[in-house]
């Protein structure tokens, strides 16, 4: 994980600063200071679910950068993206950082791969917005769900399987941070959207303590060697390489098998492969079949859940 | 409309607090505070159009946050993007929300439906940037036009014939906030950017009044139930959902005619439909043409601006 | 260039102000002040490269504001950029800007030219992170070079042969800076970003002189009438608009023939043409063939890196 947490600077020291202070009543504390020394170190205390951002966590030493994130179907062509954004902004909240807004239109499992695949990288207390809910207006339950010092807010469809050992809560829409014109099509904006900027801002009455996610549905990885294994595709990226269920470690040990084509060559490089598809070491852990200067997705025209055979090579 | 207006904590009041401080010779104003009350009160003083950006409004309570949202028909591929936000930043501004880059090329009817359908969304003072605009390097003019405390800047070429009503201004490019080595292909960067800053940080010499906007056609919705009204697809989605100029109340009452088809089931929500075309509400106030787990765009194979025959059921 | 220098306020006038400070002991200097005002003059002092981001230059009177900027050909669709942005967060570097993530895929020579379509409207100190990296993982170099008050971070492929004149130094990757887990397949994240950051926030210690880059293809622009010379088509952009290397001031004087086709009308603006394809001067001082209301690109069928034939008209 990238490190975080930030030791001051010692005392008496004299070095460039620049500092942004808060203040509470005659105490304060610093909000942000540069420089500061990265340390690998993990935070001594584990915030509650009630203290999603602590900036000041008590000991003087540790600080936590929070922010938002987004993870949606929506693409960038519509103003839905900004109808979000603006709803943060109206809650204080400018700090955004975009995962993607293509993941499948309507496929939480794919948005979940996605989501799974990076969250870890994120700082502490970062508020996942993710919003890929085809079920949007039915009965499906908005949820919060607490894991690792993170927060996802979004439907309970499956999105947030892999938390589904995080502490979870259903957000009671009738509270007044949500608007009582909700939509039926874009609880994104009017449901979720407020949710994530209360999580982020501290206000949690709306949370409701609830047993777990409804609907769980965790990705399989191919972890270790077996006569087969199934596998499957979980992601097409934008050069046409395929990011598979099997971790890099089997790289070299296992042939591929999907839509009757079997993938036996590996290399450490996209350079170093031949004419016809290969492996290579995916940048998610995942082993991905590539070709060299082509879109492996152009020669095999196979999509996102296909699934792949695995085999001892 | 999202509440962006704040009051101040009391004097004396004891909380955690950030404030970022504005000053003027010995008296300073707080233009930045955390936190604050979200006040759904209308603004109390009405700006006037030399003063777009107020911090400090006179009355000591309220608060607005400006900045400056972006809409065209670049897309994201190119450098364009990127140009206007240098010429923004090269004025000081940091603060910009993209609404969209993908209206339809050369459609500023397009380009005017999805502003008129957010920027009531955005907070007092905004700045729109939008440059749709086929004839730049002709005789159209680059106007300003100040409306309901926004400002919209751009080319008068119907762009913004929903605030025809609003104050309009030409901007005269011989004033030296324009460079003199204008290019001729993209007026965005070298004339509308550097007016919307202008305006942002308040600066208004270059703003000569006139009578109103020359191209002024403005969409007209479907509000009410007559035998036979006439309205238009006005924008297809991400999704392929056709969101139409029919209003959502006239949902369930109303039949819609479009390409030789006609669309007679309506919903709640999407996944209460069934096999083919149905209507919902949709989030911007106005019904879409919709398919379960499919794109209606596909099945219709219709584009924006076609025609709709609206009937009462 | 865009002026980004910055002449504080004379002392003692009396203006609104805000400002931000950087103190360094008992000394201390203004990191951001407003207002302030552009001056179009140079920077009186060369920045070494060892102080690319200089925010107090000795003088008193010139700041200047330093960014990280993006040109990548990952798409927008994968978690790439979202992974990149991290690393710079975890640096404590928010201020990004990016150009575009579409460089056509594993071409260098396509990212070179946009970039240095550009890169001189950026304010002196900006760091470019530009990651079009077909060979990743394998022999080519990680460099950082210095041109210009500029820094260009990524692979030694062609893409920075534009700056070859600028100091070249490779990037040592057995620096602490740089994670022991280095990918193979996304040194943007691994290696290049971190390099980015380290040289914004002025370590410099990973960075090693060499004699220049390996791989030099600097692109030729045709800026003089001859009986003929031969121009190629750079980039296609976004409203199909062909963007070729003649340099605008040959407009009207040159007919331009590819894929056995002969362009020879001109005009200034795009709405001044015919019916058929012609040409206009394009908003980075080359000519642009193009189309009215239609996409050139799609009558010519043609591709970036065709070649033209100029011909004196």
């Amino acid at each position: 994980m990238i490190p975080f947490y930030r030791k001051l600077p010692a005392k008496g020291k004299r070095s460039s600063s620049l500092s942004l202070s808060l203040s509470k009543g005659r105490e304060s504390a610093i909000l942000f200071s540069y420089p500061f020394q990265l340390s690998r170190s993990p935070p001594r205390t584990t915030p509650t679910p009630t203290l999603p951002r602590s900036c000041y966590n008590g000991c003087g030493t540790l600080r936590r950068i929070a922010m938002i994130s987004l993870l949606t179907d929506f693409g960038i062509k519509d103003t839905y993206v900004a109808e979000l954004k603006l709803v943060l902004l109206s809650h204080g909240i400018e700090q955004v950082l975009d995962i993607s807004h293509h993941v499948e239109a309507g496929n939480p499992r794919h948005g979940q791969f996605l989501l799974q695949s990076v969250y870890q990288r994120f700082p502490a207390g970062t508020v996942f917005l993710a919003v890929v809910d085809p079920g949007v207006g039915t009965k499906r339950a908005p949820v919060a769900v607490h894991l690792d010092h993170h927060w996802f807010v979004g439907p309970d469809n499956g999105l947030f399987s892999f938390a589904c050992k995080g502490k979870t809560f259903h957000i009671d829409t009738d509270d007044p941070l949500f608007s009582p014109q909700c939509s039926n099509t874009f609880h994104g904006r009017d449901i979720f959207a407020p949710a994530a900027a209360g999580i982020h801002n501290n206000v949690n009455r709306f949370l409701k303590k609830t047993v777990g996610l409804s609907v769980v549905r965790p990705i399989s990885f191919v972890e270790e060697i077996t006569a087969l294994s199934n596998g499957e595709i979980l992601h097409i990226d934008g050069f046409g390489n395929l990011v598979t269920s099997v971790r890099n470690q089997l790289l070299g040990r296992v042939t591929l098998e999907l839509d009757g084509k079997i993938i036996v060559q590996s290399h450490s490089t996209f350079a170093e492969g031949g004419d016809g598809l290969f492996m290579v070491p995916g940048s998610k852990g995942l082993i991905e079949i590539v070709a060299r200067e082509r879109r492996a997705s152009d020669i095999l025209r196979t999509e996102i859940g296909t699934g792949i055979e695995v085999r001892i090579k």
